[in-house]
């Protein structure tokens, strides 16, 4: 029963290291080995796929052409990209062996460690690839939209790095809550604009119907997107749910994959966290396609906040990207484009719907789904803290909580599972969540399921 | 003149990185090749060199052995440490292209960057030793102070990690101008407490004559002396100025020996910024040794900011180490024990002194020293982070400060220098500062001569 009954994981150092020159050179598009292939993107207008032609306007050339490819396997990383990811990868996968103690757990638990580079959080694996791409294609600035500060951190770097303008609508409740991450995003350049905003069509109709929307991603989604294809010379980027994005964040996964190779380990259980899947679809990349293959099995998990679990009772179906619905639809797990979740402290997992590639996988079963409770992941991420030192973002302690869980299941069975977690970045940015906690003033929030049957009720009516 | 005329820089990585097994396994302690040796502390009340007994009520015994020692070069590292460092060291030397290139310098440009570990800062070095021997003694808890909160961030995440209650007195004006610096304590399970309070006599006393007084380091360390020596089964540490902590923090200088010596790097300018002199002292210990032993000759240039200008126009003479004037006398670069800095926002440069070790060499013409102005600080630091991607500490910055004014002498010179700075750590708590900077309302603070007098009025009588 147990994978690594070979491996001596006393032994092991504390970080399963890759040299510089085991950075992966291609990222791997998991489409490519899916017999269901996840459902086209339509057009809203006709209802028709996407065409390369219609979505360049919204997109960059390059990134269109990533997006609509689910045949090939690989892509390779340019060069000016490689050289930038070296700046902070490989990231390390570590083995936590200070949690295991402290859990008194026969478990293995290792994390790959995204936070460990300048902008705090893997976003920066994709916001530099599509920056680049931007820069190469003659643009001269992006828009976009950030829930936690993450992507619009990662990708005002990203920006001030190739010298694009960066204009970034932030999800309002996040704006108040985290002042300080909109300096970070105005030190590296950027402009930043509380979302809803009355700077967009899309912002002053949301405003127009709910005054005090504490906003949402799919909200600023809209916003970003209009003021993308209004201003020439410009386009948008999106940190998560599409197709090209988890193409960019397979390099998660295919660096832990190596490291497991280099090291002997042969993970059970694979956990991350999942808003619009851009973390978890490149964690678990390299793993799912050898498990589409047929080559091996692993336990996949999905972790959702209980505030906004479009996995877990959501909706199969086509659905709007955007709360504004001027965007694309794409069939995925949904809550309805104009569900507005509770203002949760994990911001970055506050999207209505899911990525479709994940989505077909969840359908498929695949992969399984678990939706946790704010204060229940608090309280991991204090004790992942205090053991392992990292003070983990609200939106990586989800799937913190879900790893410690399952270790602690192999404690009451004594199974000597192996498990790897994806820790998508720091929590230096979220205090304010922190310090609610430590006063024991956080509360939960769970939509009910009439809350939930008002957003189905607003699937666009379609199959 | 170019001492690295056979180094071909394109070439080099990114980053100069060291493996795990060459993690240096030995502290140096610098004072061992000092000629002229720091003068030794002074027992306030007999005026009379402190004995082993009088600071073992202070400070734990391991550490006042190795604060007492000045002709032991090496000490071995204990096991429980090293296996701590190895979580997080050897950290990177990396060379800074993209800077260089923004500069258009012909130096060579390399920042050791201490603030890629869970604690963000070079900190960690030394509390996660001072720790170690606290709980090896049997001690049940430690206090301190901290003023930017690094040095208290990392005591707690070492206070955590072996299970001793912590306790930090925070700087009144960073406790306000950083709430989130306080959870990231508390959720490390550390209690934090603004300075000056009226849990001490020290502190009582300050507040009676300064109601409005926004604290200062010194004034801080007279609180949690007082409240260790008070506490059964508690000792005090401290997070700088030491010798014993300029030995522990010795790691960093020899990391960057080693790595230099690896890639065949030969540095002209070692350039750190000084507050107590934990990061500067540690930086520059081996490099220093060789100038000492006469083995080869650097520039090593301290950088201080110009509110709190110790070195630049302090006075080279015995005072104490803390406002409450309960701590022993150090001979040392002091503005008065009683000197309260303007509230700069470089917070762990606020102290009124300076490490004996430094204070000695910059006396015996070894070193420089030079003081900058915070919004110049701020613009170097906004260059440093839209270029190289990381966003400085203001501490670090003034480091940075300097380095780009080097760099662009070079410029001028045509000379093609190697500078190594210090980058002891993230700003990610200091947003506030960059705020200010960002909106264009920052101010500069320069002490009068008339202010300094009053500082100079209040030193101890004697030599």
């Amino acid at each position: 029963m147990n994978r690594n009954s070979k491996v001596d994981f006393d032994k092991l150092p504390y970080k399963l290291m890759l040299s510089e020159n085991e950075l992966p050179s291609q990222w791997y598009n998991l489409r490519a080995d899916m017999k269901n292939k996840p459902a086209s993107l339509l057009n809203p207008g006709t209802l028709k796929p996407v065409t390369f032609e219609e979505l360049s306007h919204v997109f960059c050339d390059e990134c269109v052409r990533q997006e609509l490819d689910d045949t090939t396997p690989f892509f390779d990383i340019p060069k000016e990209i490689l050289d930038f990811y070296r700046m902070y990868r490989p990231s390390p996968l570590t083995h936590a062996v200070f949690l295991e103690k402290a859990l008194g757990t026969p478990a293995h638990i290792f994390y790959k460690f995204e936070g460990n580079n300048p902008s705090g959080s893997h976003k920066l694996n994709s916001a530099i690839a599509q920056a680049y791409y931007a820069k190469k294609q003659g643009l001269t600035g992006v828009t976009t939209e950030t829930g936690a500060g993450q992507w619009g951190t990662a990708l005002s770097m990203a920006c001030a790095f190739f010298g694009l303008v960066c204009k970034v609508f932030m999800v309002k409740c996040s704006y108040e809550q985290k002042p300080f991450r909109r300096e970070v995003m105005r030190t590296y350049g950027a402009s930043v604009v509380p979302s809803p905003s009355d700077t967009t069509d899309a912002g002053r109709k949301i405003l127009a119907d709910f005054p005090d929307s504490p906003g949402s991603l799919g909200c600023a989604i809209s916003e970003a997107v209009e003021c993308a294809v209004k201003t020439p010379g410009y386009r948008y980027v999106l940190g998560s749910v599409l197709s090209q994005v988890l193409l960019h964040q397979s390099i998660i996964g295919l660096e832990t994959a190596a490291a497991c190779e280099k090291f002997g380990i042969d993970p059970d259980i694979i956990i991350g966290c999942a808003g619009g899947g851009s973390n978890l679809g490149g964690l678990i990349a390299p793993f799912m396609g050898r498990k589409l293959r047929g080559e091996k099995d692993y336990r996949i998990i999905a972790v959702e906040p209980a505030s906004c679990p479009s996995f877990t009772r959501g909706r199969y179906a086509y659905d709007f990207c955007d709360t504004g619905m001027i965007c694309p639809l794409a069939k995925m797990y949904t809550l309805g484009c104009r569900f507005i979740p509770s203002p949760s402290h994990a911001g970055g997992l506050r999207y209505h719907g899911m990525s479709s590639v994940l989505s077909q996988l969840y359908d498929d079963k695949l992969m399984e789904a678990r939706s946790v409770e704010q204060t229940a992941v608090f309280a991991a991420a204090e004790q992942f803290a205090r053991t392992e030192g990292i003070l983990p973002a609200p939106e990586s302690s989800h799937a913190i909580r879900v790893a410690i869980d399952e270790a602690l299941k192999c404690k009451e069975t004594g199974e000597e599972k192996t498990i790897i977690l994806g820790l998508t970045g720091t929590g230096y940015f979220d205090m304010y969540a922190y310090q609610k906690f430590n006063d024991g003033v956080m509360n939960d929030y769970i939509p009910t399921d009439a809350d939930l049957e008002k957003g189905f009720a607003q699937l666009p009516p379609m199959k």
